[in-house]
């Protein structure tokens, strides 16, 4: 029996995919006893197509593929929320199975997605939306699942790593490191998703949906991107021993899911301290199992396809036995979120401030005022043009204090310079 | 439908068990649909059993689990080939599926298990027999199937691994640093099988086996211990911008499998150089994934109890289903083993010497005789008592010839004062 595959999407993903089943299809059957036979490929680029070799079975119409009786799994890899959502909506109507890398769209439609694939009596696999080529969606669905996890924290956007690493090495500014990371290709001329923070949250919202058995969806994540990070911020981290990553965070509590993306401090003896560049890791802690740590390449490629076509061999291997989907959608919990607001740990907040007298007392005054103590205040950096950095590190506050002190000093008269980076310590 | 397990072995791994049972089976059924209940343990030690709350349901002779038709799931935790091998054997043949956490069985008659597996039509599952709690075989066999798997490093024994860290930051010999392990539980009070890296080679025979769809058993793993290591060697690493660790490796060839065990030096840029302590680390490069890392516990109640009760839940998931086994054994091809002899690698030489003029030009002698290119040597180390030690780091060399060199200075007349240090070094 030879499994049909139907390809939506021939950009990097897409043409890796195609690149693996050219090498190894052979392997695939002789070791697995798999059978996979591309025959369908939708594109708008006739030429990306043509340059992998693939135009006699290319298609600019993806209803070419959904209509297609012969065609088992549908592999959907043009990304974004609207024709994708379609494409896979689509292909699960008509009966197929889908694999998808799309993370906007899981940890935007994820509930309507796994309920019609439910509905339809069909797969869906996502292992290459979180991770790139990261084995973290497996490892979650089956060889974890006797732990109640307590923890999924990710340096899952390889962008800002890349960059957050070479401002810390180099002391490089974020706007230098920016320009340098979109000429090597790890950022995109419009880096919003990126540096913002949103890619991340994404995959978050995945990943705290399976590790905590409750859905969590895009919008529901709260999320500060790098663009105010700035070379002393990473010095003074260095100082207290501390890497600045911008971490995915899932924490389960008392009170819900404490689930964010933002710039984190983190212990340099952390492993997930050790993720340098446009690496990725997501680090989970079990009840049984203590920690764990998967780290590999979050991007490109080669990486983003093996975990296509892995989630394809998988499929494929229960398709040819007729089984039928031996795991669904796992939120069987409706666990809320915690408020941003109730968050509480440790701050670490520059302001950029006039370099006159006053300045100081005027915003430690504020801190007391607002019940946030502060550990440490301590100017950094130059003295440049009438500025100077205070950075402040706080003890354990409530986020709705340090909101009410960072929403006060920002209406102090002529004292902030510029927006303050704010940057939370994880223990 | 509720699916019935029967325990054999009630020490660290097998309480684990049944304490996550009584902590989450509750869990598992409102998550995953799956239901499971502990209907019979087997032990030597009743004490155990009653510890754990299971006198009930305990017997003292395994073949009790094995008749009893009412069990689904037999899980040997008793370690050890001979009694094991029995166990394990005799629940296939009796109709049942079988969760081992036994790496030596598994790398020593693992393929009679899997043939005994496929002819009874029932699984075998073995998670727990390499890195403790990490998913590495679930990983390999699913996850990671669309690549062509280039190499697997793993730090894969504790104790050694505490062993090493603890020298080369505290600068304490071996005896003392095992010592320390024994006293903290990190080391047996035999610590042959981990110090000696038996343990090791068991668990990349199966590692090995798995990513090269090739049997690879335990004897055919080149084994060298940590026993001869010593501070001096681990301050030389450093120098070199190294770290000394115990690792088991399995490279894909042209040749064919090139796997071994022995202390290593590995760039402290390497992702498995920040593995530090007890934990381990398993490494994977696959041709199309490139580098990941799978990091966590190896061992201890929790984390392998988490991998052994992963692979019960995923295969009581099968089994409610009525689904027949998917992934049989996968060594389908058979490469050979490449000869230890025909290996290249860097070579870091430490010899303990009588300190008197010749020596250095007598050893330097023998390594030119036999082609071993050097690139350098130094005096290291403190002079004490005549004996003065004498580390030489070659070019990339052939082990037979190394081999020859070594043999050659241990017959050299009043030179060597102890069993020189080998660490080959691994880029």
């Amino acid at each position: 029996m030879t499994i049909k595959l139907g390809l939506v999407g021939t950009g990097t993903v897409g043409g890796g995919c195609i690149d693996i089943l050219n090498a190894h299809a052979d392997s695939f059957a002789r070791h697995y006893g798999i059978n996979l036979e591309l025959v369908r490929v939708c594109s708008r680029n006739p030429e990306q197509a043509q340059a992998h070799g693939v135009s006699d079975i290319f298609t600019d119409d993806y209803q070419e593929i959904l209509s297609d009786p012969d065609i088992d799994i549908v592999i959907e890899l043009i990304g974004g929320t609207t024709v994708a959502r379609n494409v896979v909506l689509g292909a699960l109507a008509a009966g197929k199975n889908v694999v998808t890398a799309n993370k906007a769209l899981m940890a935007t439609h994820g509930q309507e997605i796994m309920e019609a694939a439910s509905a339809a009596g069909k797969e869906i696999a996502f292992e290459a939306s979180v991770g790139g080529g990261i084995p973290i969606i497996d490892p979650l669905k089956h060889c974890l699942i006797s732990n109640e996890i307590l923890s999924v924290m990710g340096i899952v956007n390889g962008t800002t790593n890349y960059m957050l690493t070479n401002m810390a090495e180099q002391g490089s500014d974020y706007s230098e490191v920016l320009r340098e990371a979109q000429l090597k290709g790890f950022a995109e001329a419009d880096p919003t998703a990126d540096v913002g923070g949103y890619d991340a949250a994404a995959k978050i919202a995945i990943l705290a949906s399976i590790a905590f058995n409750s859905r969590v969806t895009l919008d529901e994540v709260f999320t500060e991107g790098i663009t105010h990070i700035s070379p002393v911020d990473l010095e003074a981290a260095r100082d207290m021993g501390y890497c600045v990553k911008l971490l995915a965070i899932a924490h389960r509590t008392a009170e819900g899911i404490d689930v964010r993306v933002h710039p984190t401090m983190l212990p340099l003896t952390h492993q997930l301290a050790t993720v340098n560049g446009v690496m990725n890791a997501i680090y989970v802690v079990g009840d049984a199992v203590g920690e764990t740590m998967f780290f590999g390449p979050g991007a490109g490629a080669g990486p983003a396809a093996s975990a296509v076509m892995g989630d394809v061999l998988d499929m494929a291997r229960r398709l040819q036995a007729g089984v039928s989907p031996l795991v669904g959608c796992t939120c069987t919990d409706d666990l809320p979120i915690v408020p941003m607001a109730d968050l509480k740990t440790k701050y670490y907040i520059r302001f950029t401030v006039a370099d006159r007298p006053g300045v100081l007392s005027a915003t430690a005054g504020v801190f007391a005022k607002h019940d946030v103590s502060v550990r440490s205040v301590i100017q950094r950096g130059q003295k440049s043009g009438g500025i100077v950095n205070l950075a402040y590190v706080t003890h354990t506050a409530r986020e709705s204090n340090v909101r009410a002190v960072l929403d006060e000093i920002a209406q102090l008269e002529d004292v902030l310079r510029d927006e303050p980076s704010v940057i939370r310590v994880e223990d």
